[in-house]
């Protein structure tokens, strides 16, 4: 914890105490608490055409989706690459959303970055650095998911090569570390949120779907880490996860996430963050 | 998670959703909330009572301190032995509390069982069977905490030894797991407590002192445990936390446990536990 | 690799540079490599016997065998008790070996202690402080697993506590970590032998059945330990492993076992320690 | 260690029981035991030289050395880039040895080929699996490192990405896990390289120096890397290790490197393999 002089663009200071990124109106990293949402990877038009649908009604203005899907093994579903991010576009436009997917590869930008508002590093790019770099000369906000297994420190600072570029939007998002219980599919490390919050000035998200892999603990994680003072949310969701071609196992019914809003409401005010008004106006009617 | 068949005893059932261990009033696993607090190791007289004083008035009915305390060092303080127990029992008469402390070892439970009302085992021997299996002989509560390299199914296979015992009053204690990031001293596994919901029918609390050995996460880590579903928690406070001969980094001062209190409150509607009225009485004036 | 300071009567110096302890004639820590083999449980006088005369004829000194067993399952065999260490000592008596058997519980001590030439303490204590102080005032060599989850830090001061009893005839036996990967039961740390070799005098041997858990890799890790400059190791080996009543899968036939010994005595040259000549007699004709 | 049918291509099986990738007449994964060995990283032309003409005298035939070095930090030492190509290619062309550098990100690739004969996939990009398919086109050995996250399985399902895009010359290379004992850098898992051998027809060589990261056990952990079955090393050797720009403290100077290859040599009938013949011609007058 006295490492920050290792990171002077992302360390916390009376200067620079806190960094929001706004991105379709929601403001993150401020008194917003974000959510995003949608489907593991883009699987055909129906499946994102009915998700984007359900999530427009509930107030969701960051629709994300995995248009080139890094699988562990070559003979799994690899996503409908540029297909999938012309969905993406689709439905976006359709729905007034802003758009999140992931860039899986730095030849692979020039393609995703005309689709998307936000361009997302995975967890498996987190240390590559030449990567962070170029990503670091880009001007859109870009979400930097946490290595599984990247100390904090080191998470800082493949932000710090992202700040160095001149590209200050930076989000982080946790997503679970790899440890020795196998119960869930990675360690969500809640912990890492408040410690972030007093090393950093960047905003964090927490995605409990990647996190425990388990629909049926993810409303609860998604709660810890909002308690724990996360800026906000990614939660897969699906019409159908049975029958999702990517971890349809971690993914929420639509049921089960519209517990999750309202569930989240009653959060609000402990940690002093809140669902926007202008979704709320959808959100809970 | 399909492995409930390999503890019948500790599984959660139908017939077998839920137990409720009380103590001192504090039905843990039920409705209440339940705190248990106090210094990490019992120091002196007017540590002790000054400690002691605070929490009764803060409405606190479960006092923790450690007379036999495991330290990984044969140089650090070892604690107070049979004079902390006394110690312990003088506060506990005086304020109407119940006490917590550790049976370090089986040779030692003839000692400590008079004085205590819970007998905790601690994380280093959750995998010493001999010792769960007398334990499991016994007639008062035991706190069972997570070995710091269990897994969730050897956990409840740790539970499962004392219930063959006879005694079917366990109560589960989440305190970190231990990983390859050091930023804090554990990493606080908060899924474990929404997934042993899941699979088994005994209350689980979290220790989030010992989980982050960092006082300044302490508060969010405990919200965080309670909003995923913790039935209590078990809460490192001291008066000088500076001073402390054991593990002072990770213990609240008075202030912060104050604040976590007045939280918890406001958490309480949000997961459908509280504080009980006959605290909340105290507390909140 | 700085923290000698910790662990004064531990470390290595100019004054201390290497413990030997001696068992049944095998110098343990010197010029010898010790070889300790037997089953993993004592099942039957059967069992018992025919594994002990082929061991005899091998030239084993040490005979192992676990009689009281750490067993994750309540449900799982637990181990012969007081008949198992009887029949070790009828099978070392015939074959005039020595005995190593765990102790599995302070309160087992005086039941065990007549029976073995070495007392065990399992990986599941490594941490049970008071356990380790009581057996620091045994005159009896002890060999101290290292905990799954322990530091070589911890390890040494886990060794601090039983030489602080008075008991100097202490041996280290690494028999893996528990990592993120499970396709070995273990990840065995053979950096820990050289590392050991230059912090502490005591001996140190290795485990590579438990370490590795899989019969089929047990003899490259065996070589390899050897080869990083372990003292010794200690083998399970069954006369009819898929039979076995505990860890069948990491227990070598007898064909394997004969194959490693001939392995290692052409290993002997490289690193200075060699099979002693009376074991060698009756080993490799 | 029964999964043999997820990577069909990288399995082991009777029609394909071992790969040999040839390089500058090293057969890696046949009888050779192959030794690359060079500096962390390409700091300057005096240093390039001087430990080339050494490495050359003692017969190693493939030169190691960082021109993009991936560091945790933006602040320190990146590389000399092309101009360290430039050196390599010297160096090598002078003593009539194969390179073998790092390509850090795909936009790379085209400026390294020309100047190296084994492309290296270093840990951190394990999982970059867009990169894998674009390396399995080319036409060159690539040396795939597991990542200091991957199961085996997972490293085993990397290669298999390079294998279907027709590149057949893989070879992989144990470089260490990420545990919680931080005594050493990584915890070089020794197990994985018989595992491999069972599992896969690919060579597989040992980095004892990023596995360790300390000079004092290098030796140690590349003689059991071999005792285990390993099919080479790959060494880090500097001329003045305290005066390395990158992790010096893990770099052999000379007199240990020329102690380990007598030692290699003593250990050459004991696993059936051996330094090559032209190789010991210099090596050892």
């Amino acid at each position: 914890m006295g490492l920050k002089n290792s990171y002077p663009l992302a360390k916390k200071s009376i200067d620079n105490p806190h960094t929001i990124v706004e991105v379709n109106g929601i403001k993150i990293g401020g008194k917003d608490l974000a959510i995003i949402a949608g489907p593991c990877a883009v699987e055909s038009e129906e499946q994102l055409f009915t998700i984007g649908a359900f999530l427009a009604e509930k107030g969701i203005k960051i629709l994300r989706g995995g248009a080139y899907k890094p699988r562990t093994s070559p003979y799994s579903f690899q996503g409908l690459k540029e297909d999938g991010l012309k969905l993406l576009k689709s439905v976006a436009q359709k729905h007034d959303m802003a758009i999140i997917t992931e860039v899986m590869d730095l030849s692979l930008l020039d393609t995703v970055y005309p689709y998307t508002d936000i361009l997302q590093i995975g967890a498996r790019n987190m240390k590559n650095y030449h990567f962070l770099k170029e990503l670091g000369k880009t001007d859109k906000p870009i979400l930097l998911k946490r290595g599984m297994d990247a100390t904090l420190e080191e998470w800082l600072l493949a932000a710090e090569y992202i700040l160095m570029g001149g590209n200050k939007q930076v989000i982080l998002c946790e997503r679970g570390i790899r440890t020795f219980d196998h119960t869930t599919r990675n360690t969500m490390d809640i912990a890492a949120i408040p410690l972030i919050k007093h090393l950093s000035h960047l905003p964090i998200i927490a995605d409990p779907s990647q996190a425990t892999g388990n629909r049926d603990i993810v409303n609860s994680m998604a709660l810890a880490a909002i308690a724990a003072g996360a800026d906000g949310l990614m939660i897969e969701v699906h019409n159908n996860p049975e029958a999702a071609l990517s971890d349809g196992p971690q993914s929420l019914r639509f049921d089960q996430f519209s517990d999750l809003l309202n569930k989240l409401k009653l959060m609000g005010t402990l940690n002093g963050k809140e669902i926007p008004d202008f979704q709320l106006k959808t959100q809970f009617n």
